[in-house]
């Protein structure tokens, strides 16, 4: 049985200038896409969906990743899981089923780096046909008290303790991108060397620590035999051509 | 560092004749009682309260402990989530540091017993002063898929876990009643034996698998040394009471 682990991320299903405005049209055109490859396959699939205006606002306020604010935290948690909420109510009404797993009940840090994720339920959720859907969240830290822990870093954590087949990295970009704005079709341990300065904004470290980062990190994965995709989940039709295995955006592989 | 686990039944903060209804003031008072204790001791606090209204419609409708539905699950789920929101959003505006703990997310069954229990993230919540909020939740199965576990049902398994110093479950009882409806004061394991037939209800099963099997899973934590008290939470003022380790309802102890 093959798992596929999605990302959407943030700025997909939300409306990122704003306060805790969710895109409810573009959550339901996903979910429709998710569901109707559901109902054609028996893959066992994982929504991560990242919390754009939901959260990210309260963390900033309350300077979450600067130290320790119960207040903030929950105050985060409970916007983040507002997002959620709206996800999983629009998967269920398209006729998925699926539940929420929210990284603040589930997950320990320690100095940033997870240190205990459980997932003895999400196996047993996927086995039975549903969709476990999990968010950036607010999560305890043994050290620092409470982080903000993005969908991107919950990712590889799942993708190797259930042994994901396949990654896609739905954003609002058409995939990885050169520096003339092309899309890179294909990226391997072995290419990304010389591609490396090639790749859009690999110049400004601000930019980069996104793209560059989440490629190193897919990379990493790819060499355990879990490829990836980064394409546009802004596009229409772009999440279900993904899901049934076609070459969309930029693959990140072993080979 | 002394550790208080503190259970609020279902019926004491919702209306348990309707669907989803809850007893607002009676949420917000009970907030206030724990809040005014908090302030005055560095004892640490949980806080774990049943659903009563809420998901059990659900869970009935659907049947949730005959069989899996994962409709049923998510519908529940949803239900008792809203209920914690409510008990959540009372503590912190009453000025408590409180963080919801949701059992779907953080525990596993394996027909009907608790196999897993995810305790670190509310271990750094009571450290830092924060009150982890858990409730009865439907919680994923390895056999039976789902199924729903209470509060009464969670505590034992908490209070060993975290090493626990008391127990408060708090009802709409005054305690554990002999057959002339008076409050017994103490129940030890010795006592019980002789006492057991005298039980409120004892006569009828029906009736008894709810005190007697709540006492003797009591009894069995005074063994561990986890001392609890059973008082009625329904009345101003005594859950208060009993976080002071003043002597209301029924104390169940080994001495």
């Amino acid at each position: 049985m093959s798992l596929i682990i999605l990302k959407i991320g943030g700025s997909v299903i939300t409306e990122k200038s704003s306060i805790s405005r969710a895109k409810d049209a573009e959550i339901d055109r996903i979910s429709n896409e998710i569901v109707s490859f559901k109902k054609d396959s028996d893959s066992q699939l994982i929504l991560v969906h990242g919390a754009g205006s939901f959260g990210h606002p309260q963390a900033m306020k309350y300077r979450l990743n600067e130290g320790f604010d119960a207040k903030g935290a929950y105050l985060t948690h409970v916007s983040v899981k507002e997002l959620n909420s709206k996800v999983l109510e629009s998967l269920n009404n398209a006729g998925a089923h699926a539940l929420p797993v929210h990284p603040l009940s589930s997950c320990l840090l320690e100095n940033g780096k997870i240190i205990d994720f459980q997932v003895g339920h999400i196996k047993v959720m996927i086995e039975k046909g549903i969709i476990p859907v999990l968010h950036g969240d607010v999560v305890m830290d043994r050290i620092k008290g409470a982080l903000v822990l993005s969908g991107d870093r919950i990712i590889p954590h799942l993708a190797i303790a259930l042994n994901a087949s396949q990654i896609g990295a739905g954003s609002d970009v058409d995939g990885v991108l050169d520096n003339n704005d092309a899309v890179i079709k294909k990226i391997t341990q072995y290419s990304f060397v010389d591609m490396r300065k090639n790749i859009k904004g690999s110049g400004s470290t601000d930019v980069t620590g996104g793209m560059l980062g989440k490629v190193s990190e897919l990379l990493e994965l790819a060499n355990k035999g879990i490829s990836s995709r980064i394409f546009n989940a802004s596009r229409k039709g772009v999440v279900s051509r993904f899901l049934y295995g076609e070459d969309v955006g930029t693959l990140i592989s072993d080979k």
